[in-house]
């Protein structure tokens, strides 16, 4: 049910609280309190949805400030609607929790309705459970019909394009680990340096901006190679990126170039967007890139075959770094 | 992401296949595979969308034949779109997972799969990821937009009207709580008797035929006296149900009085649908019924004022048992 499935209508009155009590957005015909949550999406438009779950010591620490928790959670689910170039309608919030800890679910919530509310997501639906801490968000957005950004669709030549840089969160993480390594108490916010790792930014309007210019993208959530991966296999093709021309994240610089790479190739969780682009159009993306505040850097272009090759500057091939860093153990 | 979060797709595809691989149904503008899926529902309908988690030891034993955990996963959240008057678009499938077990996760697709194939209902989209076993269901249906059942209008006079039997899922629980308090082992399919605690039927049917003829419908999970609450506070309004006139279950019949009537009353998890409808209507609901091949049974009326009452045969109050029972200790 929509609402209060065991009860415990009071906790999601706590989640709630921290949505504004805004349920009603453009294209809701029923917010929360009913069976099911109603959308009135827009004539002629798809509706996009995606559900992702983050589970505790999976993905995040059970020391972590519970607003990162909440923030991030939202943020990997918008992600998805970023990467389809959907506009947001709402979300529904499905949280398991082991006991009421309404300090814990109050800073979550809080964490999670402040992107909510920057971004113009209401909180349509959802249930809170008895059981191990685990939150699965399920998101839904709005895209033109026939317009909606696939995997499926770059083709040979195409360049291969990313947003912002990639490393960062991966970095985060690492500082993080060794912090926790070195004993260190857990701070009762997060490390500036951590930002990238525990509050991901989904590129939203780069993705609305992307709609109708081409017709692939998707979200670095796994690992640039990874995701780079998933695309060439949809769409049939293969993909050959320049080391060089990669963006790499301001807090690698200290690093080895070998581990900065592997960061930057495999690192997973930046939340950017990588897709196709014409390359015909290639003078279009510095104006997109300016009116956006955000980098778009073409890092390489889709070939004729399949896989993907990291070339250096002199053409050799790099060897590839293992795709995805197992960092939480998870998978 | 829809498919992969983390990197998981073996395990995915495993509970893919027992679905008919059928993720591109009647409705279905792109389906499994990509960032999310994408919904193209009919004109004029709104898309309707719930999400439901079941969590081990909460809602199910460890040692329940999966299958009938996968089975009730997705009856439950198809019964709130039933209790809408929607009909089904596609499913969402998070899945938790200790540790890859694939015996269980095989039955458990299997039980969920015969469900949605028979109803169906194409698997669109979820994700497997590790940790303590849960399963978070986001259903999609459509129903033409102001013709959705809603908690909130049923208005003073109407009949308050509920399909099928009561009592049943909480007379089946009890059969499999006993069994295991004699120290059984557990069988490797449920018993018989057990059927409409672990197997229960989304009433999406007579949800459909509901739609035009009411406005108002609640799926009863968490009990008659519960739901109908829910109903009465939504459409602030009161009601009055004759003792005599409720359905029993035939497994209440050795049961006392009493603890039978407990039983109808708050035992939850029945799903089926309690609706509120005109007292001019009355007759149409044994044809409905007839038609349906669903008993159909008029329960009591809609009242003035707040709160639920039960009337015995010489029109006494009877004390109201306790709102729902805490069977698995959640809430």
């Amino acid at each position: 049910m929509s609402g209060t499935t065991d009860g415990t209508l009071s906790e999601f009155e706590l989640i709630r609280r921290y949505f504004s009590g805004r349920d009603r957005g453009l294209g809701i015909a029923l917010g929360l309190g009913d069976d099911c949550a109603l959308l009135a999406p827009r004539p002629g438009h798809h509706v996009a949805v995606s559900v992702d779950t983050m589970v505790l010591d999976t993905h995040f620490f059970a020391d972590q400030p519970a607003a990162a928790v909440g923030h991030k959670a939202l943020a990997a689910a918008l992600s998805d609607l970023a990467a389809m170039g959907a506009e947001p309608m709402g979300v529904l919030l499905a949280v398991t929790l082991p006991e009421v800890d309404e300090d814990w679910l109050r800073e979550f919530a809080e964490g999670m309705g402040e992107l909510a509310d920057r971004l113009r997501v209401p909180l349509i639906g959802g249930d809170t459970t008895r059981g191990p801490l685990a939150i699965s968000v399920t998101v839904l957005g709005q895209a033109p019909s026939g317009s909606a950004l696939r995997r499926s669709a770059a083709r040979p030549g195409d360049l291969v394009v990313v947003s912002g840089a990639l490393g960062g969160a991966f970095a985060g993480l690492q500082a993080e680990l060794e912090r926790r390594e070195a004993g260190r108490e857990p701070p009762l916010t997060e490390d500036p340096v951590c930002q990238r790792f525990f509050r991901p930014e989904p590129r939203l309007a780069l993705g609305k901006v992307l709609r109708g210019r081409t017709r692939t993208a998707i979200d670095v959530s796994d690992g640039l190679l990874a995701d780079l991966a998933h695309v060439c296999e949809a769409s049939d093709c293969g993909a050959v990126l320049q080391a060089d021309a990669l963006p790499h994240d301001p807090l690698l610089a200290e690093w080895t170039p070998g581990a900065a790479l592997a960061a930057v190739l495999s690192g997973g969780d930046d939340y950017e967007l990588l897709f196709a682009w014409s390359a015909r159009q290639r003078d279009e993306l510095r104006p997109l890139a300016s009116a956006l505040q955000l980098p778009l850097t073409v890092i390489g272009e889709f070939t004729a075959g399949s896989g993907v090759q990291v070339l250096d500057a002199g053409g050799s091939p790099v060897l590839p770094a293992e795709r995805g860093f197992d960092h939480f153990g998870r998978g």
